[in-house]
């Protein structure tokens, strides 16, 4: 009685998950989070209109929604300026992440990023076989002229870089994004991850020819629009390219309710005007309760705050896992030296309450645990 | 100023996709349907208490759900009398059938189907590199000794069979799977699409160990819980194979709402068992409609019925074109001999009252264009 007979290349993949759940986390300590800071959720949640859109909708889940997505991708190609033809949706920009690499990468390929930055899409990567070759960041930032070099050297298929960038949340003028594109190398693509794009300084987001077949853009609702539950994401690319996503997306795979939702949602500019308002009031918070404890904060474009804990990896870990702990559920970047740092999301006032809270027994605890250790 | 590099596979990858929605007919049509008996869902709709669940989970949709969907494992498995590590969820039995197929199948591995099964398989065996080996349904049933021959034959990794059966309603006793497994070649997994699983006689699901490895059994909420939209479907199989999904599948894919609603939707049997009544009811008035003009259907254990319209298939879809131009969405099976059938859902009375009023008429355009052509 034998069973599956594995592929070599899913026979070799990791069993390691790119993230792990907060509600795992509590089952494993027996407790809920006082705080949950961890996930760059938009503690101010969606539109109220949104709201009552996938309320309306609950009771007409019997049916599939439009695997065209017609309404949606005529409302979001309105304020891309584009064609309904140069969007994609899929459940999140993590799906269509992985149906980008799907289409352009098979086993061997290369492709670029940056050492510490989204670990999902090296995830999908690895996945379809693809070589991940990453280049260092640069004093906190994407460093954008070593990204393109790399993938010159390589002749790669595919570079990711995120603008504004996560786990740090730096990030680079668009300018700076129209011009590296015109040194990109023949035949590999841009994939711009705008998940944080709402909360970034005017000028960040670069201005693309949407049928610009070298670049395709990531956005998301799960942040501004505060429906990370909900999974909606678009991507914005070339006729042809976008079109190529229709030989290998689930194309019934769209919540009818989360449709509604979104739907509902980009008709509330004044919503969201006031939760990237409410994120930034959150941000300068949180700079004020690290700077209260002798830490510093890097500047942010995002609804996270990087909080550099002024010391090694192990250290911030430390904190990360006195804060946990004591109900304050945060993460952290993955490599050194991002890894001094912390990464806290701009939470509701009495989330940063109980970061205020805690964050001093946190630190002490880790200064603890590394002087005794 | 190229773009995109594509490997051969995808390059190779038809355009074509599984189904064309009803939305896009409509808007082709510049009309809406009278009557949605195409897709098979229920317009008996879910318990009104996963509507109100997921009315209640909307204000919490700026956090991700659960990525391990503990609450909902738990619930599953304790109705499938297995373990929580013995089922993966997804977004409906599509994403789950495309993981599945990721997992087992590489560039020219075989797999078996019948002629004319769910083309959504079909769609990811192609979209991986597999190679499809298709057998005749026998009298209209899914024909096993031939897909075991076959499977043996051509050494196949995989072998779908759906019980019951999609596009004809038939079905096989559980009894007769359970012994058919093993007769299944080593090596070999059988998928077995329990999509109507709920509509189906005592007796039609096999009792299987959750942990043989042979077999992987696919559920979901589409159908007898009326809940397509949501979706949300789940596997059940041996441990480590349904661990194998965690390499590749999106673990943040699913919607905290649809969540919440699936897991009120399987407190509630009397509305299930109510459904269920209600549409043996709709496959009765659907047969009886069919026999008032001479038609003859096919038994049935889904909530849909196979009508004969007793020509070759040609005439068929005459007959379909003729409802649907009429505001009848239905949709018929690919490949003859079950191409002389137009596949019917069983809708709610005022659906049917609709079909009642059409069938004769397209009886009669199908009839005219056919002795005319």
């Amino acid at each position: 009685m034998t069973g599956p007979r594995y592929p070599d290349l899913i026979a070799r993949l990791p069993e390691t998950v790119p993230f792990v759940g907060p509600e795992v986390q509590e089952r494993a300590m027996g407790q809920l989070f006082r705080a949950r800071l961890g996930a760059n959720e938009s503690a101010f949640g969606p539109s109220p209109f949104a709201i009552d859109a996938m309320q309306d909708a609950a009771a007409d889940v019997w049916m599939y929604s439009d695997p065209s997505s017609f309404d949606l991708k005529n409302a979001l190609s309105a304020r891309m300026g584009c064609t309904p033809e140069n969007i994609v949706l899929a459940d999140g920009i993590d799906g269509l992440l992985g149906n980008c690499v799907r289409l352009l990468v098979t086993e061997g390929d290369a492709v670029v990023t940056s050492d510490g930055a989204y670990p999902t899409f090296n995830y999908h990567v690895t996945g379809f076989g693809g070589t991940l070759h990453k280049v260092p960041y640069r004093d906190d930032v994407e460093d954008i002229d070593a990204l393109l070099a790399r993938a010159a050297e390589v002749d790669a298929k595919l570079v990711y870089l995120s603008n504004p960038d996560n786990p740090m949340g730096s990030w680079h003028p668009g300018a700076r994004i129209e011009s590296a594109l015109n040194r990109l190398p023949d035949g590999c693509v841009l994939a711009l991850d705008e998940a944080y794009i709402e909360f970034a300084p005017e000028g960040t987001a670069p201005r693309i020819d949407p049928q610009d077949p070298r670049v395709i853009r990531f956005r998301t609702f799960s942040k501004g629009y505060g429906m990370a539950g909900a999974r909606v994401g678009y991507a914005v690319g070339e006729w042809n390219f976008i079109k190529a996503f229709d030989k290998v997306r689930n194309h019934f795979a769209m919540s009818r309710i989360s449709q509604a939702g979104v739907l509902a949602a980009l008709e509330d500019d004044l919503w969201l005007r006031e939760v990237v308002r409410k994120t930034a009031e959150a941000r300068e918070r949180i700079a004020t309760i690290a700077g209260d404890h002798g830490l510093s904060t890097l500047p942010s474009a995002t609804n996270f705050v990087a909080v550099d804990c002024g010391r090694d990896g192990a250290f911030a870990r430390a904190v990360l896992d006195a804060l946990i702990t004591r109900g304050v559920f945060v993460r952290m970047p993955g490599v050194a030296p991002l890894d001094r740092c912390i990464r806290v999301t701009a939470g509701k006032p009495d989330d940063l309450d109980v970061l205020a809270e805690v964050l001093p027994e946190a630190l002490a605890a880790a200064q603890g645990t590394s002087e005794g250790g």
